[in-house]
């Protein structure tokens, strides 16, 4: 089944406000077995009727947002109706219901918030608790002439329209869903990879089976890598894709920090760490995790060199002898973060952040990062990022993130892109 | 001038990413005087080529995002080329760029890569610093047909298209936009005020004069003040402007944390933190900053009990006295940092992020933060911010910031919300 969303307006189109709606609707739709085809956001006013006519002659169900409230910008409903003949009947219920919430607060009811109670004859009204304009449902009997079969208008607000259509959409349409359409929507979230990598290594050879949707999104260092299809099929491919990418992939929706926290957790290990050129945010991002204080014990943001020294108990003249930003020093953060913490693993990061500090030998983007384990020997691993600072940085924590993941999974840390070189703890 | 916006990507018709494109292009157009007439999400593939053609033919200028990649699914430039009749000639200067991006990281260059070096005739190209795929821009001399006169193609990560904008696209079209469009848009960002209290201050009274578009963008413990309108009136209400929300100002458009970098640097001082709850956050915000490295010394992150006392030599019973979330304890963490680092400040954080780890008197949310200075009495203030985990993260650390600047600048302390309470250092 193919979906059509109009989202409605003007502030959408003023940019005051982002349009989540699209983001919304899809993440509850797919799983159905219902694809959005399309999104088209237009002002307030006659280019709803438009977009709805066309709409409506394309897709199987089309829905809309906003322009469902009392003010004369508020057009959705009325276009609705001409656009298909039906006659504009008030209805009591909602009248009533609106006459009462306005009395409860004390106020005079307008006569445009009465236009609210305006129903188009044949159409289903879908209660907002949340809100005074009801939604709208237009069953295949009003739509007749067009593709679609299922319209429904749903008010602007997200805090709305989402109640409305988890308690009256969702549930109208799983009625009405053939169980054949059924398709899941699977996602591999890969860390230390290129998207250009896992199309070569099995996307399109998935893709040319024919029987599967196979998408990329690529955000810095890692990619997530989409497959939507029948259930069967992607259970069988499965097995395929884990051979293939295996110990890249770190889940299948969680963000890499929450998989460290979890099997940190889960082992009932902790860690600490050890920060120059990420600054701090290596530990925000664990720590955005809920319950990481079970696993995280502390972290030195030793961005001056004496505070190496001092904080990190760095060895007399390592710092002299091969500068901040080498391999020596990365490996001697990490082993002080986890002498001076007492956590398993220590975790740190030297670098150039840029845009300013670098040189020919060590350009900005240049960094090193270390994982200090108990048990193990340190290893140091060299990585270039020539970016922007805050990409430069989620790159470096999540290639650390990494590390630290392969080494608790016992995975061969030199996967994964950049160099790992072994060095005694 | 009215534009059209067309985003691909099937993230986005998916619902894994949230179109935020139509949000940054309108906040950019806007003051411009061009306006989105309509905005259209299509998946990658086929779809593109139609909504580009009626774009074209609707609108003087679109502007499109996406499906510039590497992978088999990125095909606007093919489809804009196709439609436009326009053969794709290799450049050559994108194709060295490409290359030297990946022999730098060690990485192979897969065919797949160098599409994206391919360039319709007659277009120009605009360099994307952050990534492999540049955008395109399309003049009048090949839409010829169509009403439309100016087309750009831009990357989809926002990371990547947002600088290519500013750089590339504005300049473009601020040459040929009519000067009689003129207006420009002033930006007031303030900590520690509600947008409720800037409308009622001040904003009301501005939107009556009827010649300045005024609106507001809340964020945690954050408003954008935004003002629209001709340049003599805007710098006519500067100074009404300036009267009534004075302090709480803190920059025209940089973020908080830049603005105290900055600050910083001009009086050469210097800081350090000392984070529980905000686990790195407040260190990540400030090096967040290029040129941090010369204001700030260290930050310690010191989840565990064991690490306040160690790391910042909390005084012994300090912690069982009054537990790890309180005035006392943010007091001597701030105090413990500087003393430890040398810095002239220090800021602490100790409080419940949430969810758990709540009591009846020490709620989730709340939390302590302390300001250590060079000659003055240590300043402690209590806020509640019973948010999700980021959200309270971001609050506090902003408060924070926001704490510094204040000091920084001479300024009350008091003013901005929350309880300030001097104690002695």
């Amino acid at each position: 089944m193919q979906a059509e969303v109009i989202n409605t307006g003007s502030e959408l189109l003023l940019g005051l406000v982002t349009n989540t709606h699209l983001a919304y609707l899809a993440g509850e739709l797919t799983p159905c077995g219902v694809s959005i085809a399309r999104q088209v956001c237009v002002p307030d006013g006659p280019p709803i009727r438009q977009a709805l006519e066309t709409a409506l002659q394309r897709a199987d169900l089309v829905l809309t947002t906003g322009g469902l409230g009392p003010t004369s910008d508020d057009l959705t409903r009325e276009a609705a109706a001409e656009l298909l003949g039906l006659p504009l009947i008030p209805d009591e219920e909602i009248l009533s219901g609106i006459r009462e919430r306005f009395a409860r607060r004390g106020l005079p009811l307008a006569d445009r918030i009465a236009r609210q109670a305006m129903v188009p004859a044949g159409t289903a009204v879908l209660p907002n608790p949340q809100g005074t304009a009801p939604g709208l449902y237009f069953p295949p009997s009003v739509l007749g002439g067009h593709r679609a079969r299922h319209l429904f208008l749903l008010p602007g607000p997200p805090r709305e329209l989402r109640p409305m259509f988890a308690d009256h959409v969702l549930p109208k349409l799983r009625a009405v869903l053939p169980p054949s359409s059924l398709r899941e929507r699977r996602i591999y979230r890969l860390s230390g990879i290129g998207e250009s990598q896992v199309e070569e290594r099995i996307g399109r050879q998935l893709e040319e089976r024919g029987d599967l949707e196979v998408g990329y999104c690529a955000r810095p260092s890692e990619v997530d890598f989409r497959l939507i299809g029948p259930p069967a099929i992607l259970a069988e491919t499965e097995v395929a894709i884990r051979a293939e990418l295996g110990d890249w992939i770190y889940s299948d929706g969680d963000p890499l920090e929450s998989v460290v926290v979890r099997l940190l957790g889960e082992k009932k290990q902790t860690v600490a760490t050890a920060e120059s050129c990420t600054g701090g945010s290596l530990a925000a991002r664990i720590t955005n995790v809920p319950g990481a204080s079970e696993v995280f014990l502390a972290g030195y943001v030793t961005y001056a060199n004496q505070a190496k020294e001092r904080t990190l108990g760095l060895p007399a003249g390592l710092l002299a002898t091969h500068g901040a930003v080498s391999e020596p020093v990365a490996a001697a953060m990490a082993e002080g973060a986890r002498r001076v913490s007492g956590a398993r693993y220590a975790l740190s990061t030297t670098g150039i952040a840029g845009p300013g500090g670098g040189t020919e030998s060590k350009p900005a983007g240049m960094v090193y990062l270390a994982l200090a384990s108990e048990g193990h020997p340190t290893v140091v691993r060299r990585c270039y990022f020539p970016l922007d600072r805050i990409t430069f940085k989620h790159m470096t924590t999540s290639a650390a993130l990494d590390l630290l993941r392969r080494r608790i999974l016992e995975l061969p840390l030199e996967l994964g892109g950049g160099s790992a070189s072994p060095r005694l703890g």
